[in-house]
């Protein structure tokens, strides 16, 4: 068998979201990669899985991606960060790059997943899903996501008041991914649109700070997780 | 411990997609409901969990929910589904619900979870997320839904040519889920957008049937499967 990059998603944050699949991965692979946000910071995602690793007999490799809204300089880091995990499947060994949620899904991991296409082209890599903190988030709330025709807009960041009323007007369900730093603005939104109350906010969904917040007014002014989203349900 | 509902994702099809949780509440519960379509098919939810139950101390209690398009007189059936399971619950037996994919994202489970909150209000409701059909496909095509300030919307139909291009002009990334009917009619939009080679079509992601088509144009004047979808990202 060839050595393989496994992408393994470990879900918001609760070991029981694990999917067995990621959990078997996780037991076997020779390396595990685990990103963190600053040399001196744990792994989140390590956090989740630690006791599904036996450090005698598997590599625990932290890799720094440090998270700053300027991009620039961070690319070093990921030529860096890919060219370690090469080297290990290169010499034969499996690496499971863990990352909190679904690897696809605005994930740390989608900045390597584009050098190992354009650089590594050699090198198989398999995506293993995981539970998103948006499927986790409307069980924890108990507000369904979509069903029948409901049409669903997930948003990462926050655009202009123009583009974010138009998304309102054509979506049933819309969701804002870290909403922290621009709360204030998009509650004033809400309220002139008249959905306030149709929201939900959701932090650190899956951990023991989980918390879901409906009344949405209080959140206004504080200082907010950026592990945290709000979904907003017509 | 009160008895309660469990509304359990099972994933797209492979067996180990499942979240550890979702397996050990399939092991534990007194009563596994499981959807159908007839009365004489398979539920495809319970072939992914079946070697976790235990027949001999579980009660498996298969539901019909026909699958149509005219809603009419499908109320009658979940109303009597909803009573089966509102008895077990009152009996003091945990009911865990299968559902494919997750389920609060177009599962089965939704409307007797609107019944539940109408009806039965006393009785505890707890969602367990699942892998949903639209994070497996991306992962097996090797198609990220979404990084950094990408935006992703999800339409469970198809609707008017002019709103799919206001779609397809707004966001960066659009799914259509049960493309099925209408993939012809899409295609030649697709055409018309310049965006025929953006798309991938995923069947019957996580089972022994899954496939990965990227050569759209192949599948034009086809009968296409119900269980798949379109992955459109420019």
């Amino acid at each position: 068998m060839t050595a393989k990059i496994y992408a393994v998603g470990v879900g918001p944050g609760d070991p029981e979201l694990l999917t067995r699949k990621a959990a078997r991965i996780i037991r076997s692979a020779a390396v595990i990669c685990a990103p963190t946000g600053a040399a001196d910071a744990a792994s989140y995602a390590l956090s989740i899985v630690e006791d599904l690793i036996d450090p005698s007999r598997q590599e625990v490799l932290p890799q720094v991606f440090p998270m700053r809204k300027d991009q620039e300089g961070l690319e070093a880091f990921w030529d860096e960060a890919a060219a370690q995990v090469a080297a290990r499947v290169r010499a034969g060994r499996d690496v499971a790059f863990i990352t909190i949620g679904d690897p696809f899904l605005y994930s740390t991991f989608l900045y390597l997943y584009r050098i190992f296409q354009e650089r590594y082209p050699d090198i198989p890599v398999e995506i293993v899903p995981g539970i998103s903190s948006i499927n986790a988030a409307a069980a924890a709330a108990g507000v369904p996501l979509g069903m029948a025709a409901e049409r669903i807009a997930i948003l990462p960041t926050t655009y202009e008041d123009d583009e974010l009323r138009r998304t309102f007007a054509d979506f049933d369900t819309v969701i804002l991914m870290k909403v922290n730093r621009v709360f204030d603005r998009i509650y004033a939104l809400l309220k002139e649109l008249g959905l306030e109350r149709k929201g939900v906010f959701v932090r650190r969904v899956g951990s023991a700070d989980e918390e879901v917040i409906f009344d949405l007014e209080r959140l206004v002014g504080e200082k907010l997780d950026y592990l945290s989203l709000l979904i907003v349900k017509k």
